[in-house]
């Protein structure tokens, strides 16, 4: 009796004494997966952690999650650093919360590990919703996430598909999932959300890179953000433009609306909203939502097959194999193929 | 006759007609690896696009190159955009060239993929070293190199190996390799190349970032670029603080020298470069060059191994695995396990 008390005063202290990652790492998946459900923002903070920084146990917390999927309403919001992104994603969230609407924001912003900027931008915004468990802010400036997505991100969207995000409501109605805007992430959006939003602003010379890029093959909705500039109307024209030079719209096709908003003085921002309603009405009226729900399962498993191939591969590599290449007696693909193959 | 007479004329129009890509596509890599040696800059080029963007045939070019490894001194450049890294290499090469030594530079630059901006920076650069043969630009913005490094970095290393800089010369005495500086590709360089140089520049608060992000730890030189501004001494004197916060130096262990230079005035380059023949001369008095060369190895072999199972695992997932997931019948964990050992 007085051992298991003892255990227990133990087990308290750690708890109390670890830090919130640590503390993570002692809870078990279901009791985790029981308070998110139960609406904790706490344990669903601890638990994107635990999936995307892959603590140990990570494991169980993500298989314990992985049956919410598909609950939520996904978009992905790309475009380049100063496109004002994340205003017009505080715009938008204002906006459906009108609505009693519930919105999690997740943003992957491997800047933020540099300057700590995301996160003081997450506490501002964070403030702002403090008691509104209808909301939830994240930024997800892990190791995992820097250097384009990986598959820790469908990870964290089960989570928050897991959440009673109001009274006997499961997940929030809307995830949005901000890309930093440089580089593969940008284009790996297209195979993790339901809705590619695509946002410019119209000094940036971006009608120009949207094409470049190949955000203009993802896109489904286009925002020209800071419409409050005297530039915006031309900027919509060109995108229009660039966009009506593709193949001709077969019949019933999506047409990709441009918007002209500004997440300062809101203008725009129904209409935008408006278009993405209606882009995901369209996605289930023609049975796109399921092919593309099944195109992010299979991003999700392809993923994370790579990152279970690498991981256990290197183990394989010993001195005797680099000695090899060294002394020029093989070459990489040669001893690579044939380690794969058991041999070497 | 007149039938081989059509063929070859067939060839000839073949070649003529297609596209550098296509062609090289066509160029056996015996003969390719030939005209590198002999100094056919035109074939380098070629040689880089096949092996970095795994053009058919990419196999036996890369293996053709491999034996050419271990012939340059690799250095790499990290540092944020906006640091000035690729302005700073440009009067590096200018200075090494005053000593007869030959320079590759090789650029990973997603960036440039979106607003053309590296093709023509190189285009620029290109020209100013039109006539040299002992120059060579090449910016790697290709799918492969987008979202931190790949094993093809490697294979383009190579190829600069084995090409004859100057009469008599195989492969570059430099080879200077510039990071886009967003991510994990920072982190990543140190397994591929000999020294590490980190640029900063006194107003970006990059002494701070530069601890943040792991670059303080693979340093082997560090330089605070446009130091034809003020706040140059501050920023000098802050990571030589940060570095002095390090574990304490063995006795004959590399201590990090922090230069201030200007890419403009060109003040502190000659300094800088003297850093890193000091860094290359400490390597090889101390074994290290010999562990580093190995570490590279491993790291080439480590990332090619993973890409063959990774693309030899994605082939087998089916409709069927998706709809296993889609139906919540698995899980990507447990699936992507199963898929790995051949079953499922």
């Amino acid at each position: 009796m007085r051992a298991a008390k003892r255990r227990a005063a133990t087990a308290d202290r750690a708890l109390s004494r670890g830090s919130a990652a640590s503390r993570s790492r002692r809870a078990a998946a279901p009791e985790l997966l029981e308070r998110v459900r139960r609406g904790d923002q706490g344990a669903v903070s601890r638990a994107l952690t635990m999936v995307t920084d892959e603590y140990s146990g990570y494991e169980a917390v993500t298989r314990a999650f992985f049956p919410y999927h598909g609950g939520s309403r996904t978009i992905g919001l790309c475009g380049s650093p100063g496109s004002g992104k994340s205003s017009l994603v505080n715009a938008l969230v204002a906006r459906v919360r009108k609505d009693a609407e519930t919105v999690a924001v997740l943003a992957v912003d491997p800047s933020s590990a540099y300057t700590g900027g995301a996160f003081l931008g997450d506490r501002i915004r964070v403030q702002e919703h403090a008691l509104d468990e209808g909301v939830f802010f994240r930024s997800l400036a892990t190791r995992g996430m820097v250097g384009g997505l990986n598959e820790t991100i469908f990870a964290a969207i089960h989570v928050l598909q897991a959440y009673e995000a109001a009274k006997g409501k499961r997940g929030f109605d809307w995830i949005f999932i901000e890309t930093v805007g440089t580089g593969q992430d940008e284009v790996e959006i297209v195979d993790v959300v339901d809705t590619v939003v695509c946002v410019t602003a119209p000094y940036q010379g971006d009608e120009f890179q949207a094409m470049k890029a190949g955000t203009m093959e993802i896109a489904d909705v286009f925002a020209v953000n800071k419409a409050d500039l005297e530039e915006v109307d031309k900027a919509v024209a060109n995108i229009r433009d660039a966009m009506s030079l593709g193949p001709d719209a077969e019949e019933g096709a999506w047409v990709v609306p441009v918007h002209a908003v500004s997440a300062r003085t809101k203008k725009g921002v129904e209409e935008l909203l408006g278009s993405i309603v209606d882009h995901g009405r369209h996605l289930e009226e023609t049975g796109k939502l399921l092919e593309r729900r099944k195109r992010q399962l299979r991003k999700e498993l392809s993923l994370l097959i790579s990152r279970l191939i690498t991981r256990s591969t290197l183990d394989r590599v010993t001195e005797r194999h680099i000695d090899l290449l060294l002394d020029k007696k093989s070459d990489p693909l040669t001893l690579g193929r044939k380690l794969i193959r058991g041999g070497a």
